[in-house]
């Protein structure tokens, strides 16, 4: 419960909010090397980092040229970290991979004893999916930044 | 209340939540050139667009090369469609300015008048709040395969 107070999708919610998750978390070990999830696939399953570290990875495949591999988006490594946010939000499948950098133990929590939780309880579905918003403006707010940033790039290169 | 209803914030509302919606909408004019919202103000109206036509844009400003205008990131064409949903999400303040393209008419919404309406319904908050976690995930995987692109053209680059 400790632990899930740290992710910033629970935060918010009351003592007896974070009681009924904790009922339906589970706590798992991961090698280094295994995939947590696919991008691409069912998002099934929504993880809580507890210890050790997660890789974020997005497949880089051409048309234009002959490249197909696992770009790095970031490393994990902070208790609370949450992998698997796809798996609330349709078409509910996952849009990156995720491998362990380190040997790493996490919470588990099924989608749909989630979305469940969510449909009884309209008050924690509200708070989780503000913190859900408010976290992918901020992703979307950074990945525009790093676009931003290739264009002034190209814009220098046009101009030297 | 028919126009609410083609914005994808208020998918999957019921007849009264559509009502209380309306309830706290009002009808604007606005001219071709003029500034519906300034990057990074404070997010203080929802606007839906009814006529007309909006762009939306980002301000590019360099350290190292001696740039400084507006991005056009897409422009709003779309009844229904909407703009300013940095007003639900904390700290409230406008990721993109948006500029009429056309003469237009939109439908506005004051941010507390809506804030309060989704804290007295958490039915209603969570709908809305699923609605635009939806839409910022799919902006996101845009923005992402847009970088993608750029990494593969300068991938290109070093190749040939």
């Amino acid at each position: 419960m400790q632990l899930l107070s740290l992710c910033y999708l629970f935060k918010g919610l009351s003592e007896s909010q974070f009681h009924g998750l904790s009922e339906i978390t589970k706590q798992v070990r991961a090698q280094k090397g295994q995939f947590l999830i696919h991008e691409g696939q069912k998002a099934e399953e929504l993880f809580v980092l507890k210890k050790g570290a997660v890789e974020l990875l997005t497949r880089v495949n051409g048309d234009l040229v002959n490249v197909d591999f696992e770009l790095p988006i970031a490393i994990l490594r902070n208790p609370g970290d949450c992998i698997g946010t796809s798996s609330l939000v349709e078409p509910y499948i996952y849009s990156l991979s995720a491998r362990c950098f380190e040997d790493s133990e996490l919470l588990i929590i099924k989608q749909p004893d989630l979305i469940n939780l969510m449909l009884t309880d309209h008050e924690l579905g509200c708070c989780m999916m503000k913190n859900l918003a408010q976290h992918l403006l901020n992703r979307l707010k950074e990945t525009r930044q790093e676009l931003k940033i290739h264009f002034k790039t190209i814009f220098r290169s046009t101009q030297s």
